[in-house]
Parts: structure tokens; sequence; C-alpha cells
């Protein structure tokens, strides 16, 4: 039984938090450092505040090794609002180059259809989006404003293991359901975001990256004031109220990984986690990855059997089992188990134990 | 000395929350009734936290009797999303009256400039937003879409003690700083929203409660989907991870306004909480309100000496005292006191004791 009868969540998102954070975020629930309150009755302007969001940016800084020419926003409305902000904000030209690989990106590329002309710059779509597409050498188009990737597809478990060529674009990544799971160059972009609850925190916050540069001033007037970077970037997140408890969470976190050694240590552990289920799937003769190997994303790992009254019937036994949330998205069907940074490797292990039994049992 | 070392906290938002309601959500940080997880971990599309939603939304209803033809919408983005979302949804023919009695109507105002012709129909600037203007029979367009009014300022502390006859057309109301204090009569409204920062939970959520009727599905193409509200009815608030975590601890709070008799008992409670304020104000030789009498709010109480000097000093000598938050907004100065539903009489009581005793010490 693990500590406070707690279960193996494997959920997509929100997704499972490390209970030293949990513990941390019970203990100063009534009255936080002695400051006589809760950080959710905390004014966003207060001294002490303002102290958990700048220790909170400057951690994230830290563990992402982020250049001073790169502003971070903490912005609500998840990356949902982010699909409109990135043409509302970026587009200058008016024209964006999109690459499709899965269910998140193809809602980022329609949503930016809206506000300019978007390009398909390439598809994984002949294959159910189970692979990522030669990206070394693709058309850009000259007058494009940036190149669009989901770094890392939650619903169809690809991941990026090398980044496109954008031939002097500006790249913006959503790396939402990869978000600090291993370390990445952030020079190489011109934008990160993600929305924080898949692999950081709790729902209702998106944190993006951005090069200064990149922050327009001179926008269209009916632009939406909260929908404006420049807006968010001069008054330092704080326009309005942000999602302050959010923000007090993600930084907790935040040290926690520092605490487990940083992004370098955090990829060591996420290959070693998942490699055991990757093992088993890859012998099963029941189960099988939905993903091309070289393409197989470290945080998402959908699976299916031969039929999908055998997935329900697998689904079903897992939840007599203690774990919840494998079932595949509703749009693709099939299993899949989301073991994001918080995941514990004995999460895996005993779902291999589990996948293993059932599939002796069933042959 | 309060329980846990807590102190009074005078924030005008985000502010005080109800003791057990912090309890209970501390208590059930590591296992949520059973479930094996935090509200923070759960998959917003899980049974368990669809429940906690859909509790909230009808604790919500009952508390302020909202009819069967209205909507009831969470939505990130705060206020500040509002002032833009509201234009963009509800202008039709592209006209807004707007009525102007503080910093936050006067806000919302220059964002619906934007987006179409938009009226000042009346304002009291003209004495520092120091009242409400007679309402009665204001000239209404003819053509307005609807009439737009910030019913309680925070900032300013009127409050609107009659609503305004708006012939015919959809009243909007930012309820933000006066929610659920007391009882409304929701068919008066079109449309009535609120951050629930101020008087009901964690920041990073707005509640909308709209009229059916006014939720249109033939907008312009080019408003991002998060800004439509027939998105967020048409998916029940869950068209994409909403802001899990305030939806649970607003919905505990609904349930404790519900064991303390609900809206009309929360208005007496109210009532006789700020009573002591107001009579010590209207008594002193020191301290004065600077709202007109009969607009004045039972939320936020602005007061002020006669010089900033003196204001400075009584502000450092509450904070000695155990007091915070009492600084006036810094757009207007001298002090204010917000005493919301969370607030307890004894820190009203303790605060009127604080102010006697400053005055007698210092005439």
């Amino acid at each position: 039984m693990l500590k406070y009868d707690r279960i193996y969540n494997f959920s997509a998102g929100p997704s499972t938090l490390p209970v030293p954070v949990l513990e941390e975020v019970r203990d100063e629930m009534m009255n936080y450092h002695g400051s006589g309150m809760s950080v959710m009755e905390m004014s966003h302007r207060s001294k002490v505040f303002i102290g958990i969001a700048d220790q909170a940016e400057a951690d994230l800084r830290e563990l992402m090794n982020i250049p001073d020419n790169y502003k971070v926003l903490f912005i609500q409305g998840g990356a949902t609002l982010q699909f409109a902000m990135i043409p509302m904000n970026l587009m200058k030209n008016g024209v964006a180059d999109y690459i499709v690989t899965g269910s998140w990106s193809n809602k980022a590329y329609a949503e930016a259809k809206k506000f300019g002309k978007v390009n398909l710059l390439a598809s994984s779509k002949d294959k159910n989006y189970s692979y990522i597409p030669d990206v070394s050498d693709l058309p850009v188009s000259e007058d494009a404003d940036y190149v669009y990737i989901c770094e890392n597809e939650t619903i169809n478990g690809t991941t990026y293991h090398q980044l496109p060529n954008t031939k002097g674009k500006p790249l913006v990544s959503d790396q939402s359901s990869m978000f600090l799971s291993k370390p990445v160059n952030v020079s190489d972009y011109g934008l990160i975001y993600g929305g924080v609850q898949k692999n950081i925190g709790p729902a209702g916050l998106a944190i993006v990256i951005i090069r200064e540069d990149l922050i327009r001033t001179d926008l269209d007037e009916k632009i939406p004031t909260y929908l404006r970077y420049d807006i968010h970037a001069e008054a330092d997140s704080m326009y309005n109220t942000p999602n302050c408890w959010a923000i007090y969470v993600c930084g907790k976190v935040f040290k926690y990984l520092k605490s487990l050694g940083g992004l370098e240590a955090m990829n060591q552990i996420n290959i070693e986690k998942a490699q055991p289920l990757y093992d088993f799937l890859d012998d099963s003769k029941m189960f099988r990855g939905t993903v091309e190997k070289e393409d197989r994303s470290l945080m998402n790992v959908p699976f299916v059997t031969e039929s999908p009254e055998l997935d329900a019937e697998v689904v079903a036994g897992t939840k007599d089992a203690g774990f919840v949330n494998l079932k595949g998205h509703r749009s693709v069907g099939g299993l899949r188990a989301s073991i994001y940074n918080a995941m514990p490797k004995e999460g895996v292990e005993a779902l291999v134990e589990f996948l293993k039994d059932f599939e002796a049992k069933h042959s």
C-alpha cells in the first residue's frame, strides 16, 4: 500500500504531483511561513507573494538555463489561449508555417488560420500521426513569421528527437507534455510554452518563455489587452491578478526538481523509467506500442491490443488493480500510460507486472 | 492570538478565506475522499472531478437562485479577459452603453471601445467617483446591445443600491467584489460575472452567469476560440482544462455559505459587520469615509485622514498591530478596509478599536 493510500495515476493531465510537494503545500495551508495567511489569501502585489513568484521564476530560469534575453510569462487560459495569442502576437507578415504531428499541433494550426496565412509545412497524418516527419530540410516560407511545432504530442505519443531546421525563422514549441522532462537549449527557440497541468503543477496556468525581440508593441489595436505579450511582459505577469496558487505550486516543483539534480538528472530518470514499459511492449505478443520506435515519447506511451474489445478489458483490469487513467484518449482509443516526471519508477514497474500477468492469463 | 497564528487580512483581493474551508482543503490534500490523489492531480474529465464541478455549480445555483435559462461558466483570465469577451460576444449591433463609477468600470469601458461604438451613459468622475449617479432614467441608446455597470467598485468603495433602468436592454454587471455578499435577482440581469478572488476563492477564475439567449453562435470567425461564450457553454466549461483547483475551493465556499444560511443571512452578517466601522468614521474627527453615505459599499470601505502623511502613519500603525493590507489602492491613496464575507466581525471590531485608540493618542 502506498503512503496516504495513494494510487498510481497515469493521467495525461492534470496529472500526478510529487508527494513531498503536496506535503509542503498541505503544511503551509493555514499560515504560510508566518505570514498569517494561506497563499490563496495573499494580495498578488504583497511582498510575500511577489517573493514567491520571483523565486519561482528564478528557479525555472536556473533549471532551464534561460538566457537573459528571454522573458518568462505566467498567463491564464492554458495552451488553448496560446493557440490564438501566438499568431496574434507573432504574425508581422501574417504568415506562419506549422508542422502537424498530432491532435495538439492540429488544433494550434486550425486556430492560427483565423489570424493569417498558415502553411502546412509537414504532417504525419498519412500514418495516423504515429511518427515525426523528416524535418531536416523543409520548404520554410520566405516570409514566415515563425515555424510551429508541438514537441511532444500527448495524445499520439510522439516526440521530436531532432528539432526542425527552420532556416533562420523563430521556432515556436508547445512543450506542455514534456516541460522540464529533459534539458533543452532555449536559444534554439523563439518561444517555448506549455500548460503546466501535465508535467509541472495544477491546471490554470501556461508558462511562456519568449525571446524579447519577438515581443511586439506595434500590434493591432483590436487585440484584447489580456492577449498581448507586451502587456504581460511589461507588468511582470501582474497586469491583472495571476493564478497565484498555480505559480506557488509550480515553484515548489521547480525546487523539487533542483533537489533531484535538475533536468539532466530528470532525463536520465525518465529514460530509465520508460525503458521497462517499452521493452515489454516490444516483446509482447498481445500488446504493441503505436509509435515508430525512433519517435517515441518518454512521457506518453500509447499502446493497443489486437481489438478494441480486448483494450477495454485491459483498461477495466487496470482499474481493479488500482491504476487509473490508462484509457487512451477518446479520439484514438487503446491505452495510454502518461509517465511524467512525478510518476515513480515503481508505478511503471507495477504496471508492467500487471500487463505481463494479464497477457499470461489470456494466452 | 488567532488560531494558527493567523492575522486579520483586509486585502481587496486575493483576500481572506473561511478557516473551515482552508482546513478541509488541507485535510484532503494527499488523498481526496479516497480517490488516491489530490484534486490538483485529477483529470478534469474524470468522474470524481466532474462530480466536484457539478456540485459546485449546483450549490451556486441554489445560493443565487439562478433560473434554468441562465448558464454558469467557469473561465480563466479574470475580470480583465471578461472586459474583452463581453463586447466581443454581446455586441450584435456594435453598440453598448457604459456607466462609469470608478476604476474598474472605467477599465471595462476603455477595453470595450476596441470592439464597437461605446457610449458613456453616466459617470461620477466629477466627484472623484465618490457616488453612484442617478440611474433611474438615463438616455439608453436605442441600438445598445447592453448596458454595463460595475456593481461594487473595489477601489472606490461605492455600490449600487438600485439597479439602472436599462429600458429593456440587457444589464451586464461586474459583481467581483460583492459576489455572494447579498441576494440578487438574477433575472434582472443579462449577464453577471466576477473574478472569484475577491469574495469567493483563489485567483485565476471568473464565473459568468449568462442568459442563454445572449449566447451567440454567429460570431466573427476571427474571435479566438477561448473567448467565445458559446464554446464554453457547449462544453460545460470543459472545452479545455479549467482551473480545477479554484472550482474545487469555490465549491467549498458555496457549501460554507449555505451552512451559514445562504445569501439573506450573509447580507445581514455583512450589514452588522460594516456598521461599527462606518459608525466610527461618521463620529471621528480624524478619519472620514470618502463615499456618499447612501452609496457606500458593505465590502470595501475607503477612508482618509486630513493628510497623506498621517494616512501613511496610520497604515504603518495597523501593520504593527497585526492588521494587513489596509493601504488604499495606489491610484487613490488613503486607507481601505476590504471586509468581505470571510472577514469575521471580530476583525472589524479590532480594527475600529485600533483606529479609536490611534485617534485618542494623536489628538
